[in-house]
């Protein structure tokens, strides 16, 4: 069996090993800088740990796993052009370093290469991978576009966000564990299973997220919490605060996600104490839980023995353990 | 027989009962729009005549086809995009009449669809297809790039402009025929045949497109004659004129080429001089009956009824006439 870090090396190998054309150097060059630019691999090393539940042989998985590991730095690289970021993993983004021209095409060039990857499976299984990727990929689109919708609403309810990050984030890793699944040789009932167990993991990876970027530990977060507050990103814990906070404080709270504030550290002060006075940091944990609690379920149930499964049993405790 | 208006039509009737989701509406009304918005639907049909070549059944080149057209549009939405047009066919661009990020992600979501529709087909010739048209698609963006790339260049040579031509617009007809031959039951080499037929009248209707831009009759050709001109763009008749002129005449092209004109209609007048002095109507015109007869030969050679291959042979020759 297959550690995570030996998947996860598998993954890395094959990318460095991509052969991605010289010219036209202004389409490829951002495609190998982004590819390059590190990142888990978390997608595609899934894929591989799943495929490997249901068998020894998991060289059917590297080229989809590829695929859907370009799809995502795909999503990254249009998302950042769209939300005007201009850092990404320490790096400067595409349409910073290049221009928005370049990463709209050098972009589209990837979706394509993402499909392109996926389709090198075996014609066995190609139909049905094929209908799992493009079905997640346009509802990843569907995630984007309601993530973008959310920023000028302030009546966003729970369900709806859960919705959102289910299709922005979880659903490319509820495909990549199924997609993993199929080309290893599972069923049907087995590889639905595992899409489930990723969707769930994704949500509460996603809540966990939310969570930690207010509540989190700087030093282990690795981003600087509170920069959800100041940015006024729509998220778990501020919904929920709308929903349940007393009107004095949801008035204040949505003065305060109305603009941009003098001082950015006053904002976040100020949040976290409505934030605290309706209990939302527990109330996303068990949120949290719930979902990695339905994870673990669909886990659980899936007809292999306990050791196939131990690789992505300790992963999800990783996750469920990082930081609180 | 499909006449040319028959499949046409089929393609047509098609594209109104597509069943495109209402939401999130910021996601799929640009695709509606874009859709709706007419155009000839030149290589879906295309591709429909090319399956009735080989059998009387078009039913499986349909929903490729559409994929085809799908693509199509999203390639003219991020071009849109990109070159800052703000009308197409007689409407606002996406971009203009929403803005530029609903323009990235609806055609983002364009180009999965796209790849979904051509993944509709029978499996038995599934990997053909989506391997000619993932190579395809991808080539288009090369094309593209090496468009945007020409803008800041006055080095171009002709057999880069030509490869320029193949893959932005080509290889995307030539693909359209090939497809709808191999969905049709067309063997390999056929199908290669159609393929090389649509890839050498695509670069004649390019050439023809440069061409009519300058030296068209603007009652027929449906566009301003000498917009090329006065928006600075790299055409088959500049770069010529660049290789055949004069010392003198070059470098007054290259100065009236570097930038804004007060006056676009002098502008035009001179540069059509410089054109007139080095005979670039006749070279354009016969470099483009080149490939019209490479497109011809490959036509003729395709072993089947004469009858069956005359819809696409009266579309070429009709191609041939248009306006000159």
């Amino acid at each position: 069996m297959l550690r995570f870090e030996d998947a996860q090396k598998l993954i890395s190998d094959e990318i460095e090993r991509l052969e991605i054309p010289a010219t036209p150097a202004g389409l490829y060059e951002p495609v190998r800088y982004i590819l390059s630019n590190g990142g888990k691999r978390l997608r595609p090393t899934l894929a591989v740990l799943a495929a490997n539940m249901f068998g020894d042989n998991v060289s059917g998985a590297i080229k989809p796993a590829i695929g859907i590991e370009i799809f995502h730095n795909f999503t990254l690289l249009h998302d950042d052009l769209m939300d005007n970021a201009g850092i990404r993993r320490g790096n400067p983004t595409v349409h910073v370093k290049w221009n928005p021209d370049v990463a709209i095409l050098s972009g589209d060039a990837m979706s394509i290469m993402a499909h392109r990857f996926i389709s090198y499976c075996d014609e066995k299984v190609m139909k049905r991978v094929l209908d799992i990727f493009n079905q997640t990929a346009i509802e990843v689109c569907e995630g984007q576009m309601m993530d973008m919708d959310f920023e000028g609403r302030d009546d966003v309810s729970e369900d709806e966000y859960i919705r959102m990050i289910e299709l922005k984030t979880s659903v490319l890793i509820a495909a990549s564990l199924e997609i993993g699944a199929i080309t290893g040789g599972a069923g049907e009932k087995e590889a639905a299973a595992l899409y489930d167990f990723g969707r769930n993991l994704g949500i509460a990876f996603q809540l966990q997220d939310d969570y930690l970027d207010t509540f989190g530990d700087t030093s282990t977060f690795g981003k600087k919490v509170g920069n959800d507050i100041i940015t006024n990103k729509k998220t778990y814990l501020v919904i929920t605060a709308l929903k349940e906070a007393s009107e004095n404080d949801r008035q204040r709270l949505l003065d305060l996600y109305s603009g941009e504030q003098a001082d950015a550290d006053d904002k976040v002060r100020e949040v976290l104490g409505i934030f605290n006075r309706c209990n939302i940091g527990k109330k996303t944990r068990a949120k949290t839980e719930d979902y990695f609690g339905k994870a673990y379920e669909r886990l659980r149930a899936i007809n292999v023995p306990g050791e196939r499964k131990k690789v992505l049993d300790d992963f999800s405790r990783t996750l469920i353990n990082r930081n609180y």
